[in-house]
C-alpha cells in the first residue's frame, strides 16, 4: 500500500517507512551476503566492494538500465524519483532489482534544491542519512583533496625559505612548482561563493606561500572524479598519484606523487571504494556512491557500484546526472568505455511541464509558484516543447540504445497531454510509459517497469560516439554538433593552445573527453530552451584531470563553486532535541 | 602476555591486538549494554548517549580518575599512554574499568607529531580508525561550522545587494553586519598555514562579501569546545545557537540564530552527542569524545563521555591536555564548574626526560636524535628539573586533590634516577609509583594501579580556585601567579578594554575562564623551562566563546592555526592496495 503523497510530506512519507526498513543484518540475509561483505554504520550499512566482487566474479552480469532525462526547468524532472520508482515496480514484478545513485551534496541540500532524495513513494530512505553526509565519503574526499592542497602550499613555503642544501638534508628535491600555474585547489561541500576566488598565504615565511587560490565544492573534486571511474582500490591509488596539481617552472606537470601526499589521500578515501546501501519507500535496495555533478563532472554514480550491482541484481538500474546531451553522453562515451559495460536500455525521464517550459512557457523559477502555463492544460506550448524530447531520444539512439520514455506524471496534467507526448514519442521509435511512481510507488511504475523488461530483451548494437584517437577538437565538435546541435565549435585562443598541446602528446591519447556545459539548454546558455539552431559552442579553457584521464574543455560560464542564495533550506532545518531527529529537510 | 614493544612497532602490536578485538556485539555483552545502546560504524561503534544515561540515571557514579602531565617536552611525555596502561593495570586486578580520551586532529597526524594512539602495550585500537577520523565526529564539526560562515558571509553579500524592501520579501531582517568585526572564520583539520589569513570574496556582485578572513584548525572551533562542555543533545543545541560570528555596525553580537543556520549546524553535528567506543591492546573499553587542543581551547574529553562512563564504569579514568598547569586547571576550574563532577585523584606523568631538560638538559627537537643527557644517567640535571613536577603537584593540591605522581618508564631510566623522583614526589606529599605499561601492558602497571586504588579511598576537599563572582582580570591574575607561578599579568590596551567590557556587562556574569597558553612552559614563552621566575603573564586579546561560554585569554604567541613542516608524516604513509590496510601510521 502507498502512503498519501497528496497529504504527506516526504519526510512525514519517510519516517513511516523508517519504521520497517531493512536491518544491515536483514539486507544481508535478503541480497544473501556474506557477513564480512556488510560493514554497519549505524542504521545502514556499506558493501565490501572487494569481498563481493572477488565472490561473485564468474557470475553472468544482470540488466543494465541506465535512466537520464530530457533538459530539466530549474526545479528537475524527477530522474531520481523515476530511478527509485522504476526500481520499486521491477520489485512488484517479481524481478531481484537494485539501483545505483549518487550522494547529494551538502550544497544544495542546504541551499535552494533541497536534498536530492526522490520524493512521494519514490523516495530513499533513511531521509536524515541520505541527505546529511551519508557514511562520511563526500568529507573523506574533502580531507583528501585538501590535504593534497595543504602539501602543495607546505612544499611552496618551504622551497622558498630553504636552500637546496637544506631540502637534501629533508630528504626533498627542488620541484620549483611555478606560483602562477597551480592547478590545484581547496574544496568545500558548500555554496560558498565567497571562496570562488582568495587571495591565502597573507603574512611571514612561515605563513605559507602568498597566491591567488580558490575553493570548488566538493563533488567536483578530481578525487570524486576519479572514485566514480576507478574500477578498483589499486586503480583509485594509481590514479590518486597521478594528479597534477601545478606546473614547474619548465612546464612539467608536478603530481600528488611528487608531492609524496598520493598515498596518505589514498589512506583518507580507504572507506570510500565501498558503496552505501539504503533503500526504496518500498525496500528495494539502493547503492549510493560517488557523487559528481554532470554538468562540471562525470555525473555518474560510479563503475565500481555498477560492477557489483550487476552481479548482485538481475536487473541494475544506475542513474545519470541532468539530461541525455550531459549525462547520457558521459555515461555512453566515458563511463562505458572506462567500465566496458553495455547498457541494455536508457530511460528518458519526461515530464510535461519541462516540455512545455521548452515550447515557450514562462520561466520556472525554484521557490516560486509555477505559472498557470503550466497547471492547465496547453497543447500548443506542449506540441512545441516536445522537440526537445526527440532530441534527447536521438541522442541515445546514436549510441545503438532504444531509448523508453517516461512520463514522469503529474496530478495536473491532462490524457490530452499525455497522449500527445506518447504519440510523438512513438513515432519516433521509442518505447513510452505513463508513471506514477510519486503517488503510488511500485505500483504507479508497472507500465514502465513492463516497457523496461520488454525493451532489455532487445539486443544492443552499442558504439561510441568517437574513438579514442579522434583528436580533441574534432571530438568536441562531434559532440557540439551531434549531441548538441551546434553548428559548430569557438575556441579561445588559451583553449585551443591547450588543446593542441594536449593533441601532440602522447601522454594524453587514451583521456577521455568531459564536457563541462549547464545543463539547463542544450547549448551553453541556460536561457535557450527547446533545441536552439544557429548557434557555436564556445570554449574557453580546457582542464587536464590527469588522475581521472579527463580533458575537460570549459563552455560558457559553468562554475565549479555556486552560491548560497538569499533563502537557503538552511534556514527551516533543526533538530529535535527530545528525539533526535532532524527536522525541516524537504 | 604482553607483546614485545621493544621489537615490534606500534602499528604491528595493533595489528596483532586487533585480530581478536570484542566486535560491536561483544562490547555489548560485556559493559551489560542494551541492543539499541550501541551503533555500529565498521569494527567500532558509537554509543547512545541519551538511552545510555536515561538508562542507569540512578546508579552511583565510579571513581572519576583525571590524568595529566609534567610541561612535556615537544615529543609529549606519555599521558595517552599512561591512560591507557592505567586502565589496563586496573583492568589487572580485575576493576570494572573504562577511561575517556580525545579524537586525534589531523593536523599532527599527518604532520610532525604522528598519531596519539599511546603506545607500545598501552596502545588504543584499531588504530587507523582512530587516526584516521574515527566515526567522523570532526568532519561534522568541520561542516557544522564552515556553514555557519557561508550562512554569515552570503548574507552580508544580500544584505549588500538588496535594499531593505527586497529583504523583506524573502523574509529577512537587514542584520547590518560590521565587516570589520567579524568573530567566526573558517576551519579545516590540517596544519594548513597558508590559511592563516586570507582575503575572501574577491570578484563580482555574486562572489561574496569580500573581507579579510581566516581559517583556524578544526579542532579549535566553538564547536568542538561546545560538544566537550554540553551535558545533552537540548544543551548542545541551545549553546549553538548562542555562537557570536560578528557584531553589528551598533557593536550588538550577531549569532547562528541570528543567521538562522543554528539548527542546521546542530543537524550537522547530531551524531556527534554519541561517544565511540575504542579498546586497549588489553581489549579495555575506552570512549573517544571530543578532541579540543588543550593550549587554545578546554583540552578535555567532552562531560558527556565522562557522565556515561562513570555509571558505566566503578573506575573511569579521563584525560587533560598537557601538562597540570593548563589540562588540569581547566579540568578542574571550568571542566568539573559545568559538569558538577568531582575527581578522586590526579595522575600527573612524568618522564626522567623530561625532567632533566627542565634541569636544563639540551633542546629536544622530534625528528632529531635524543642528546646522550637523555640516555645515560644525569642526577644533576635531573635534580634540578625535579622543580617543575614539584610545581605541579602543587597545582594539583590547590584543588584538594593528592595527586599520585606516574614515572612513566623509559629503558634507559636508571634506578638511581627513578629513586631521586620517587624521594622527591613522596616529600611533596603524593603518591608515586613507576610505570611500565608500554613495555608490560597492565601487568606493568600494577603499582600505579595499586597507588590509585589506594588514593581514591580518600576524601577529596575539593575546591575551585576562584568564584564565578571574581571579575575576569583578577581571575586571570589568581591563574598567573597561583598556577603559572608569574608575579603579574600585562594587558594590552585591547585586551584589557575588552576585559572590562565582559566584566561590566552581565550577559558574560556566569562564563568561565579558559587560558590560551604554550604547554611548553609554565610561561607564555616556550623556551623557559623548569619554573620560570621573575616573569609577568601577557595577555594580547580576549576571545568570547559565548556558546560554550567561554571568555579566553590569548597570551603569548599561540596560533589556532599551526603549520605543516618540511617533513611530515603524510610521506610516509599509504595503503596496501590487496588488503586495504594503512601503512606508515605511528
Amino acid at each position: 500500500m502507498a502512503y498519501d503523497a497528496t497529504k504527506l510530506k516526504d519526510y512525514q512519507i519517510a519516517e513511516l517507512a523508517e519504521a520497517n526498513m531493512p536491518t544491515p543484518g536483514q539486507w544481508r540475509e535478503k541480497l544473501g551476503l556474506e557477513k564480512d561483505e556488510v560493514i554497519p554504520y549505524g542504521r545502514i550499512c556499506k558493501l565490501d566492494f572487494m569481498k563481493i566482487i572477488d565472490r561473485l566474479r564468474n557470475r553472468p552480469n544482470g540488466k543494465y538500465i541506465n535512466v537520464t532525462a530530457i533538459t530539466p526547468t530549474p526545479l528537475g524532472e524527477g530522474k531520481t524519483t523515476t530511478t527509485l520508482g522504476l526500481v520499486e515496480g521491477l520489485g512488484k514484478r517479481g524481478m531481484n532489482v537494485g539501483a545505483a545513485i549518487r550522494q547529494p551534496s551538502g550544497g544544495p541540500t542546504m541551499n535552494i534544491k533541497g536534498t536530492a532524495a526522490g520524493g512521494g513513494n519514490a523516495l530513499a530512505i533513511p531521509m536524515t542519512e541520505f541527505s546529511l553526509g551519508l557514511t562520511g565519503d563526500i568529507n573523506d574526499i574533502m580531507n583528501a583533496h585538501n590535504l593534497g592542497m595543504v602539501a602543495l602550499n607546505a612544499r611552496m613555503q618551504h622551497e622558498r625559505n630553504y636552500s637546496d642544501e637544506e631540502l637534501a638534508k629533508r630528504n626533498l628535491r627542488r620541484l620549483d612548482i611555478d606560483p602562477t600555474n597551480v592547478q590545484w585547489n581547496w574544496v568545500i561541500d558548500f555554496c560558498a561563493q565567497g571562496l570562488r576566488k582568495i587571495i591565502m598565504g597573507i603574512g611571514g615565511r612561515t605563513d605559507g606561500y602568498m597566491m591567488e587560490s580558490k575553493f570548488n565544492i566538493a563533488v567536483s573534486s578530481e578525487l570524486m572524479a576519479i572514485l566514480a571511474v576507478a574500477r578498483d582500490l589499486q586503480d583509485l591509488r594509481e590514479r590518486i598519484g597521478k594528479i597534477i596539481v601545478a606546473y614547474d617552472k619548465k612546464g612539467n606537470p608536478v603530481t600528488t606523487e611528487d608531492l609524496e601526499v598520493a598515498g596518505a589521500m589514498t589512506a583518507f578515501m580507504r572507506n570510500t571504494i565501498n558503496p552505501t546501501l539504503i533503500s526504496t519507500a518500498e525496500y528495494q535496495p539502493v547503492l549510493v556512491h560517488a557523487g559528481p555533478f554532470a554538468n562540471i563532472a562525470i555525473g555518474q554514480s560510479s563503475i565500481i557500484a555498477d560492477r557489483i550491482a550487476l552481479k548482485m541484481f538481475d536487473y541494475h538500474v544506475t542513474e545519470s546526472g541532468f539530461a541525455a546531451d550531459i549525462g547520457f553522453e558521459k555515461f555512453w562515451n566515458v563511463k562505458c568505455r572506462f567500465s566496458g559495460l553495455v547498457p541494455n536500455v536508457s530511460v528518458i525521464t519526461t515530464t510535461i511541464r519541462a516540455l512545455k517550459m521548452h515550447g515557450g512557457g514562462p520561466k520556472v523559477v525554484p521557490g516560486r509558484p509555477l505559472p498557470e502555463e503550466y497547471t492547465r492544460q496547453n497543447l500548443e506550448l506542449l506540441e512545441k516543447g516536445i522537440a526537445n524530447l526527440l532530441h534527447h531520444i536521438n541522442i541515445v539512439k546514436k549510441s545503438g540504445v532504444i531509448p523508453v520514455v517516461c512520463i514522469n506524471a503529474f496530478y495536473t496534467d491532462t490524457k490530452e497531454e499525455i497522449a500527445m507526448v506518447r504519440r510523438y514519442a512513438e513515432q519516433a521509435g521509442a518505447r513510452c510509459a505513463l508513471s506514477e511512481h510519486w503517488l503510488k510507488g511500485g505500483e504507479g511504475a508497472l507500465e514502465l517497469a513492463d516497457a523496461v523488461i520488454d525493451a532489455c530483451n532487445e539486443k544492443v548494437d552499442f558504439k561510441y560516439l568517437y574513438p579514442l584517437e579522434m583528436p580533441l577538437r574534432q571530438r568536441v565538435e562531434l559532440i557540439a554538433k551531434e549531441v548538441y546541435g551546434a553548428d559548430g565549435v569557438s575556441w579561445t585562443p588559451e583553449a585551443e593552445a591547450k588543446a593542441k598541446m594536449f593533441e601532440s602528446n602522447p601522454a594524453y591519447a587514451d583521456f577521455a573527453t568531459m564536457m563541462v556545459k549547464t545543463h539547463l539548454s542544450l547549448s551553453h546558455d541556460p536561457n535557450l530552451k527547446g533545441v536552439p539552431k544557429g548557434w557555436v559552442l564556445p570554449v574557453r579553457d580546457v582542464l587536464v584531470f590527469a588522475g581521472a584521464k579527463f580533458l575537460c574543455p570549459m563552455t560558457g560560464s559553468i562554475m565549479m563553486m555556486p552560491g548560497t542564495g538569499s533563502d537557503p533550506a538552511f534556514r527551516r532545518i533543526d533538530v529535535d532535541t527530545t528525539t533526535g531527529k532532524v527536522l525541516g529537510l524537504f
